[in-house]
């Protein structure tokens, strides 16, 4: 990510996006020391929708709202995100960029089962931190159904989670791991399909729908799933 | 539901609440015509809650859309729920209330393979009346999470389908339909988060988790659970 940063001693430049394009003009290093800076306030205000997506809801984001919860103007927020809009979309990829980041850093190497098992786990809201994740994951993607835009987020994250589950499941039955009568990119559906309502039901009944019933049933899941 | 309805002819009673008391004083056949009338009056309201969230989403329900959408004034709409809260309590009623309805619609005389997969469907989006009931209990499941009064009767309803859901697996089982080892509750909690999850991948990616393929995950859920 890169941002226009007007340098004093250079002509002026025409922008195309002025959050979206850098001007390397003579003084490259100063524009770099502008975008990381540019970058580190975006994020704060990102981390703003965040927590108040966990802990109100996604009607409560606005501009004014997200001002008010890190602490700068409207003025500020309308700098980086012009429209609620943009700050939805902006909003959405963090969280996205937020589960994604989790499952890279998982360890692949272990028997199938567990690896699977590790994967599911990142969307399940086992502990503070994938509550918080989930919640506002959830919310988004609710608010997909009538945005277009966020919707092809969705679609593109859900995509990307079914083909990456679909070649562990293959994997795994090559390595005789998995029933080889099970299609992969079905079951990796199934899975995802699994996780949403398993996510629903803890989010709203932690109560009956506990970490430990969360988990027994992707246990569950996955005993029928793999060979034994 | 019953309803107060003043009698010209009667003295006046104290209410408990204005639209859930009814005076039943002397000319009781009065009143119960008024109450039809009000229960009228009140769904006609509530088919608009439920075409708004649908078409648009939840944030855009309030007092006003209501009666833009319905066609009469804002009093009007705040004479039968005083808030917003109110309304979106009955919305939610509404839409659980079309779904039990088709679910106990039902034929349960048939093979409990059939019997369940009946019954899944009534949840899945497979076409416009279920897209829309389904959009609309999405939108009502998600704001639960941050409304402890939504929350209670989803959690409710949830409690209901998984109960009823167990109750079928369970008498499956009894009739060798069904595979002997498995948890009926626990197999009903996955079937119900099964469905909620492959309900969001329909509704947000129509063209790729399309009817066939969201009944076709179904048929292999149920395939695994019944026994060959």
């Amino acid at each position: 990510m890169v941002v226009l940063a007007q340098c004093s001693r250079c002509p002026p430049r025409k922008s195309i996006h002025s959050y979206h394009t850098v001007v390397l003009y003579r003084c490259k290093l100063v524009v770099v020391a502008r975008a990381e800076e540019y970058e580190d306030r975006r994020r704060e205000l990102l981390e703003a929708v965040f927590r108040i997506t966990a802990e109100r809801g996604l009607d409560e984001v606005s501009i004014r709202t997200v001002a008010a919860e890190a602490g700068v103007s409207v003025a500020k927020v309308q700098y980086y995100f012009r429209t609620k809009d943009e700050l939805l979309l902006a909003g959405f990829e963090h969280v996205m960029q937020l589960l994604e980041t989790r499952q890279q850093r998982l360890d692949y190497s272990g028997p199938m089962r567990q690896v699977l098992r590790d994967c599911l786990l990142v969307w399940l809201p086992i502990d503070a931190e994938r509550i918080a994740s989930t919640r506002v994951f959830l919310a988004f993607a609710v608010r997909a159904l009538h945005s277009p835009q966020l919707a092809e987020i969705e679609v593109k994250l859900e995509e990307e989670v079914v083909s990456s589950l679909a070649a562990l499941i293959a994997r795994g039955q090559e390595l005789g791991q998995i029933r080889a009568g099970v299609d992969p990119e079905q079951q990796a559906q199934l899975l995802l399909a699994v996780l949403d309502g398993l996510t629903l039901q803890m989010l709203l009944n932690p109560e009956v729908m506990t970490v430990r019933r969360g988990t027994a049933a992707v246990d569950a899941y996955l005993d029928a799933l793999c060979s034994s």
